[in-house]
């Protein structure tokens, strides 16, 4: 199978798992679990879960025992989304092309709702830790370390310096520290837990936290290239515009070409460092090259 | 020693902790944790430690074991008052007689400090958790029914149904079902999570979690008197008048009298519930008649 199909599949049990979550809504309380439902499911490219149940599978664990984190680490980053989109943050009125949660729900339910996709993370992990003794020392890890990457040293941090940075012009330190919070975190975090719950040894678990800081960085940086190239497509907008030195990016500070091949060179980090996989690593270096040329 | 002196000293050991908690603040992230540091120091009774860690101690358990999760309990807590207190939800300016969070470091920040107090309560169990593998089975059933308790079938739950309440006459079913989720599942949780962390035998465990459930709703049909009270007090208002038909409370449906018998029986079940811990429960028997009388 080719590359494309790999990770359509593997989004697939990503999204089925989604179905089988929100199956039941009852309760008064239904409407903010619709809420929840509706961000979960509005177009996520998965790509946190699926690095988490991939690393897991390469060093010899069961997708089925990684799932619940999978789904814990989707929640985490849904629930940043729906309160990074609402009018005292980002004030944005769409999302993948679908209106944002509030827009929909109001702000008040978005709160909750972001609020209780927050906690089903940590009860979803918790729910299967509990139940299964011999499971109790890799859940724990796993869940500590994404406690920590989705927390105010980790994605939480990033957001706070992001949203105090809007409208200034920033430093490439700060600029680096938003990247490495507030995106790379989960990323790297994904990749780690589904490493610690597929029982990687200490070697295998440092290649791939490697892979994972790499393209957790690149991610980013091509995210920042892809805006411009987007919207210089849809609104004729130029690199060097005061549009763009509202807040600095990479590109805004770098330029485009020299952005590319930061990541360029990361990405290559990445792919190197799954090396002693050997075959078993063929998805995560297809995935790297892909999330390097995704679009531009 | 009284009970008064008993409760202030068990709030200071809990006030002590959060000192030291928010000890180092660093990174460029800082504002957000001194926001967070700030609710977390804004006057709280600190009653759900103070339970938590009480119901740990009658067991035989050791309080210091205890602390992350009292401390947890406190940040979810803290972090449900922040999001309450937002323009999109409550739209309160202030709070036990200081400005709200969000009048003082602004809606954005204040729905971070939010998420940051939510997963840092998670992260601080787990932290302690992660380093002590013979803690591994009582922490993480501890710390899965605090999330459920704290969740959309707990205290989101109630959030969501009350916010949908919101000027709206609404039956005693709906009321309750604020009450149990909206403010007596987390009362339960600490009650029942110190049992847990303690060790409590299954006769223990049961007559703590009957205790937890009966002050949980005296507590909140006590807040709902005091309210009214308070408000007569003040602003001269009567029951039975239009500002209060506006949203249904015990008072508003039952009258103050009635509901007053309502709380009476449910502290007496509350107490009665504490009678094979004999002199062990001195201090929760006094808490239980104290938050009767509190100050009507």
């Amino acid at each position: 199978m080719d590359f494309k199909s790999d990770l359509r599949e593997r989004k697939k049990i990503v999204d089925d798992a989604i179905e089988e979550l929100f199956k039941d809504k009852k309760g008064l309380q239904r409407i903010v679990v619709e809420s929840m439902e509706y961000s979960m499911k509005a177009g996520g490219k998965r790509l946190r879960p699926v690095l988490l149940l991939e690393a897991c599978k390469m060093v010899g664990g069961n997708i089925k025992d990684a799932m619940p984190f999978a789904l814990g680490m989707e929640m985490i980053h849904t629930y940043s989304l729906i309160h990074d989109d609402l009018p005292a943050m980002d004030n944005d009125d769409y999302r993948r092309g679908k209106p944002t949660n509030h827009k929909i729900y109001g702000d008040g339910i978005a709160i909750l709702a972001g609020d209780g996709l927050l906690n089903l993370a940590f009860e979803t992990m918790l729910e299967k830790v509990n139940s299964n003794p011999n499971f109790f020392d890799r859940g724990i890890r796993a869940m500590h370390l994404i406690s920590k990457a989705s927390g105010i040293n980790g994605m939480i941090g990033g957001q706070v310096v992001d949203l105090e940075s809007e409208g200034k012009e920033i430093d490439i330190d700060t600029l680096d520290f938003i990247h490495n919070h507030k995106t790379s975190a989960l990323i790297e975090a994904s990749i780690n837990a589904g490493a610690v719950i597929g029982g990687a040894n200490e070697r295998e678990y440092e290649n791939l936290k490697t892979y994972g800081r790499s393209i957790g960085v690149a991610f980013q940086i091509v995210d920042d290239i892809l805006d411009i190239v987007g919207d210089e497509k849809k609104l004729g907008k130029r690199i060097g515009s005061d549009e763009y030195n509202k807040k600095s990016t990479y590109p805004s500070i770098y330029g485009i070409d020299k952005s590319k091949q930061i990541a360029s060179k990361l990405i290559e980090d990445a792919i190197e460092s799954l090396e002693i996989f050997d075959e078993k690593a063929e998805f995560l270096r297809s995935l790297a090259k892909y999330l390097e040329v995704r679009e531009y």
